[in-house]
């Protein structure tokens, strides 16, 4: 990993600084880039949050050789891990690499580790050419993330998804508000429960499943499941969006009290390693996804990077689970949260 | 706006340093100048106030173009924000500006983008001449701020108010205790409820409104509805006037339960973009004035700066609105606020 | 002041760096020297206690000039501000200014400024000799402090206090624990209620009051007034003698609360402003005692520094009482202070 | 000990900074090295943890010289310090001494100071035999520990322990999870409570005692009382196998409150002086153990080193007990601990 984050440093010079903690502190308001809007709040509050979080370490068991994997919405998973939906390589990280190249590094890296990657979607045409044609080469084995499109965009774009060959299909609900695509005639926007239920059933009517991205409140955790989502992903759109957002993992408990068991619970925000891969499973997510390090992975290592980034992962989750005495996922509960309130 | 930041930053150079963040850290205890008295506590305290607030964000809802505008005194605001009044360009900014310059920046920039802003008060001449010039060329479109002075000057200066065409008139008792203008023989000092009762009653007489700025308790919150103030300003005269007052922001709510409904509720200090303004409404306020944000924009672009901001506030809370749910300022609450406690 | 600062800036070199903000970081453990013992967390504690108190601004009222004056232990003082007990001028502060021309600017300064200063003891017999010296140049216009001796010394040197002229005694009893002096064969002891009631009323036969320094407990406030103390000093000495004990502001509440009326109470530790002195006396101190301030100014400016302090204290006073509402002391009380629980 | 901490900062250049206040903030991730796993976050706990803590000042008592000895498992000591177990020298500290000078400081310093130390385990052989050789040399006057191998290697050192002279012996369960040493084909791994009492069945045989180190939460410490331990270590191995555990002196008091006196309570994490050692036996523990001070003091000084650590350890403890008013260590609890919720 300290060669990958090396070259990801010299080739996106000027959009990530590589940070030896990606805490959103140097990169505040660098949208385009990577860092979070306006102060950046939204971005550090997801790694404050998450930081808060102490983990009780027990030794008294047998868990000597924990087993990591775990499956979710009909995947089975090495790790309850997946790479977030990213796109805008050139614009964001400086274009070191091309999209497709990023596309394929996400994708080929998580397959060949047992986990799987989702594609992005954006304004310049080879964002989606790159994530669907990445898609078509790995059989497709990752999820197409469309945006909230106000126009017919949003049909031709879900035709073009169910045409990729995944199983899995996801909209980022948060990315609407983005007002300058708007301005470009390209309006994005937040959807009713009605029109939410409407893009599901196209979905389930080509036997895929959907997860709406971008959940951060019990009741819209809750409306989520009502209107037939098969996962939410609980996400401030890595403080990209909404300035002042709170941090993902101290919303992530209420919502998992309140929809566990009936929707997936997916979580991203502030993941870096595997013990933050843990912590989010102990506070109610099935899995997470992982953004901005998957980005830096792919960026300096491509494929062989991301590779490495999720052996380190699952080095990581595989100690700490020890540690915390959890032999399975199933076994990972808000006992391992140390409460000193 | 980075230009207009950049021109500030050298014409204001020695009074204020337009940092990144505008947070009274680096400018502590330069009174006169743009900073907060003594340690700055009280600057500080408002930032830190509001920054931490935090927001829910939904996106399952159809107010994908919010309306920003409100109503207020009966002034018809294209958002809810007012520049406050602020005055004594050369002692405090650097005088990159004349004093003249400032108020027709302010008040034409406010005007033009269908807001509206305020005019100070002083001891050197100027201050008022260029006030009361400036809300003539503007056919009296702006609110004049009086300061509370212990003499005959008090209704010299408002009989001046009253001849510049204004509606609406304000007082900022928060200016008191200036113990050196005392010193100077033209004390200010605080107003008893029947002293506040007249100067109220001359105002009505005359078919004005009345905002009393420098209220931060729910008694004085009361007490300003009993005399008969149709509006409040809600600070602490920017963390100039008492070293350690808390944030505004985190005395609001508490006057706004008190108070809300029967006196208008304006709240300054420490908004700095339209997240910030969207916090104070929901934090109870009707409207909220902006004073250093603006002051870097008069002085970096006059009118043009002005507007340029402005139209940056509105952008930011239009977004701000989306991604809470807000179809328009009366949807405003206190369910978009995130409660950690 | 600016003067004085800069010019005990150049006397303390290598004892105090007379930082914009006297907090107790950039000195951590410098004792002898002008810190706080060992991580220097018992002086930041003062500092960061009394900083995290918040005032309520209040306008609306007629105390436009307010009176600062107040009177404790039979002196009649301008403030309610006494000059701590400091002595080792040479191996603390770096002997720019001779012990005796520091304790002469101290009780002179005070005294032409219509407040109190204290004297200090110590190892070396200079010390006393200046204390006492200074203390007959003022007619005993001062208050002696005793450490407390476990030999014939404690009898020794109140008996050259009592010759004196004071009126005015105390004992800093917080002294105590330093193992250094027991070693040098000069041991200091706490005392037991049975000890302390027989030293006060020693006290006591001879006309005087006392003052027992260093209480920061409810149960030894309570001790204090049963055997006789006139006045106890909430004080952890400067968070010179345990570290981690906690800020004085923190605990004078509760104290204030089991005894006041019954015994004086006066309290030190990072105080450095009239608004300080403010706030403690609205948590429940009769009056304060302040010390690195009146060290650097006595260093740097001698009696006139000493006096430009107070005046620079007494400015500060009157315009926050202006602020919050209180005409006289006797009106200060807890409702200036904002309760953020 | 400035001269013993200069010394150790030119040997350890490049492991360990020597910092003016050891806070884990330098050196996050530097393992092998002195730091914190990962963030480091489990290693700053420790620390802030043991900051929060605040002591109550009392003076009016006779406790003028306190005695610090206690006595624990058996063992007579001079304060209530364990010299704690490290092991790898020369990877983790830069090899300026060998493993044996090192083991052969601790040892001997703490022996010739009336305190006990401890050895340490690992993979290089080297690191036994400098434990086992050291103790021998001392007549077996220290605290062998082993680590929670898998196989046969559990049985093969303690065997070489019993054979040491030792009359305690521990057991780090927390150093299992070292997945690498799994890699490396020599297994460490949690403990059963049956594992754990059939071990310490087998030193009770010897006539020895069992100290278990690496207990964080309160029903493992009830499980080591009931499979037999001597005594615990609450611990999470200086913050080097689990990130973002909690502080050691967060989750002392609970675990205190369900075992104390059926189990000896030692806890380690953060302690660097004597006034820490006071608070954590307030908090809970009969003794504590020190570490990376330990290492500091016996590269920079080898026997010397400790013994000029550990005077000074006993002179701020017996200090702080003056000014707590605590005659002994008996005369340690919750009283003196400041509460500030």
């Amino acid at each position: 990993m300290p060669d990958v984050r090396a070259k990801a440093k010299e080739l996106m010079k000027g959009y990530c600084r590589v940070c030896p903690v990606c805490d959103g502190r140097a990169c505040s308001g660098e949208v385009p880039g990577m860092g979070g809007l306006g102060t950046g709040e939204a971005f550090r509050s997801n790694v404050r949050a998450l930081r808060e979080v102490q983990l009780n370490m027990r030794l008294m068991h047998d868990a000597a050789e924990p087993d990591t994997s775990t499956s979710l919405l009909g995947l089975d998973l090495a790790l309850p891990v997946i790479a977030a939906p990213i796109g805008g390589v050139s614009f964001n990280m400086g274009g070191g690499i091309t999209e497709a190249e990023y596309v394929d590094a996400i994708l080929g890296g998580c397959k060949s580790r047992g986990i799987i990657g989702c594609t992005g979607d954006g304004v310049p045409p080879f964002i989606v050419e790159a994530s669907f044609g990445g898609l078509k080469k790995v059989d497709g084995y990752g999820i197409p993330f469309i945006k909230p499109w106000e126009s017919d965009e949003l049909d031709e774009k879900f035709a073009m998804a169910f045409d990729s060959g995944a199983k899995v299909y996801g909209m980022d609900v948060d990315a609407a508000g983005l007002i300058t695509l708007r301005k470009m005639g390209r309006p994005v926007a937040p959807k009713t429960p009605d029109q939410l239920r409407e893009i599901i059933q196209k979905v389930h009517d080509k036997g895929g499943k959907f997860i709406l991205k971008g959940v951060m409140t019990v009741d819209e955790a809750e409306k989520a499941a009502e209107v037939g989502a098969d996962a939410i992903v609980v996400s401030n759109h890595g403080g990209r969006v909404l300035d002042h957002a709170p941090g993902t993992a101290a919303v992530l408990p209420a919502i998992a009290q309140a929809v566990k068991g009936r929707i997936g619970i997916i979580v991203d925000g502030g993941i870096r390693d595997g013990v933050d891969v843990l912590k989010m499973v102990a506070l109610g997510a099935d899995a997470v996804m992982i953004g901005r390090p998957f980005s830096v992975a792919a960026v300096g290592g491509t494929q062989e990077g991301v590779e490495a980034y999720i052996d380190a992962l699952k080095a990581q989750l595989t100690q700490a689970m020890v540690l915390t005495g959890c032999k399975d996922i199933a076994a990972v509960g808000s006992h391992i949260l140390y409460n000193n309130k």
